[in-house]
């Protein structure tokens, strides 16, 4: 099993309070919080876990509440690498009606420092030579430009290290620029990262085109329940997943990009690497949460991917 | 300066959010969420630390999200005597608007075992006797009868303890009849434990003459920005504080309560044990928070109550 590095530069604390009916103004008796350590690194981390790899995580979090977060590394056997940064992590909190609306209440991060971006550097330095593989997912933080992501990236490239990035809008694009070795973005961050749509095939196919000549060598692009293209040198692939009941999307692009990961850094054929990723990302749309559960469930979805090359023009 | 032990049964964690107008089913940005380890017991305790005194804080605490709670009671250097229970301490939290509403959702406390309930008397065996007073504050978890108040407070009185109880509904009703040393119902609570209204100064004077002949040295009864009248054998004094802006009437009956044990355990004479306290809990309505952040502002306060003897029919 590999050693893989997951780097979140913008974490949350996922907050959801289930009541019957929120009515704004009164007093509103609701269930217990259900409070996640959460972000995409942090969820691409707890998957390639369940598939039985060994995780770093890095990032920056915020010194005032980094309680949920240190307890979940504790219980998965994470080696914490987070750097904290003065404030609160950012808390997302879901007010969730019994019949179904749900209510956003999204919260600022903290501000992150010149000095806690070196201080991220620093570790990395330090540390990320050590992994197989280092993910980069999700959001950049207050203070954090795109251009450090890209130098980032470049940086851990440099250490001779796999990366892969999973991001949106300038982050992604500047990101792409870096040529890391696998990107996940889905059709919309794709589209608004090279500013032109990708729905159709064709067009999928003319933007990995592009993005293989600059050097990414992995081009995932997801799109929901339509399935999963994945292009590269070698490889032109979509997978259809099965029809399943939609408990939560939460996690899913997270999921499909750690089983992206473990079948290729495992050797897998492309086409089982496909299958198994589309499987576990459709598993994690049939729960509230996300990851492997149910390994005979696992099989099963598996078994009604729909895999079929992609017939480059 | 005393020592006093603070019991909290069924502590909160106090969150707010703050956002400029709540849209429910959409996703509203909001401020960083704003924290506090609170119940009535840790308020009181808070006030008393502010005074002077050496604190013991004890109850029980759901022991998935203690963090709050214990950074609070290390910064102000409370001994921890909680007892860990499974599950959550109840999150209360109250979203606000820039114009002013409040939408409050509360959540359920922990179901506290009666294994958990012998475990806090037998923590209480152990240390309670080396304190100068106790208060017990606030409301009863989920498993907690108010019988089993009415027990615990005889229990500490049999140690020979000053008992100060603030409470509400039927435990309050049981506890009175246990013969606490101080209560400090507001007008509500104390017309809800007798079963008939005490909005009249002679009700409340009818009503305290019943207590005090039940063994309760010190009835002190709140009406808001009303004012204060205690009662006790040899005390019968009003007190009605000045008019302040409102910022918040949080913490200001514990305040209150706080500033009358201080008072009386300090050997201040009743004039002045009143009308510290009364400003005490006028300072904490001119606060977000509570608690003695400015000693000129607290005398200047003091001097603006309005003591006055009353006369016993």
């Amino acid at each position: 099993m590999a050693r893989i590095l997951c780097i979140t530069l913008n974490p949350a604390l996922d907050v959801t309070v289930r009541m019957p009916h929120l009515v704004p103004g009164e007093v509103n008796r609701c269930q217990p919080l259900i409070t996640h350590a959460a972000g995409k690194g942090v969820n691409v981390a707890q998957v390639l876990a369940d598939l039985g790899h060994t995780v770093t995580v890095s990032g920056f979090l915020g010194e005032q509440n980094p309680h949920a977060f240190e307890a979940l590394f504790a219980r998965r056997g994470f080696a914490d690498a987070f750097i904290r940064v003065p404030g609160e992590t950012r808390s997302n909190i879901k007010l969730a009606e019994d019949d179904g609306r749900v209510t956003d209440l999204n919260g600022p991060g903290p501000q992150v420092s010149e000095l806690a971006q070196q201080a991220l550097l620093d570790k990395l330095d330090q540390i990320a030579s050590a992994h197989d593989a280092v993910v980069v997912a999700g959001s950049l933080p207050c203070g954090v430009s795109a251009q450090w992501l890209r130098a980032l990236l470049l940086r851990l490239k440099a250490m001779g290290l796999k990366v892969v990035l999973d991001s949106s809008g300038e982050a992604l694009k500047e990101g792409l620029s870096a040529g890391p070795w696998l990107v996940k973005p889905n059709t919309e961050e794709l589209g608004g990262a090279l500013a032109c749509a990708v729905d159709s095939l064709a067009a999928q196919v003319g933007a990995a085109t592009q993005l293989l000549a600059q050097g990414i060598e992995h081009v995932v692009i997801s799109d929901g329940a339509q399935g999963v293209n994945w292009f590269s040198r070698h490889v032109a692939l979509q997978a259809v997943p099965p029809k399943v009941r939609v408990a939560s999307t939460v996690g899913a692009g997270d999921s499909l990009l750690a089983g992206m990961l473990h079948g290729l850094i495992s050797g897998h054929s492309p086409e089982q690497t496909l299958r198994t990723a589309t499987a576990i990302a459709a598993m994690a749309v049939t729960q509230i949460g996300f990851g492997i559960s149910d390994a005979v469930q696992l099989a099963l979805l598996e078994s009604r991917v729909n895999v079929r090359h992609l017939t480059k023009e």
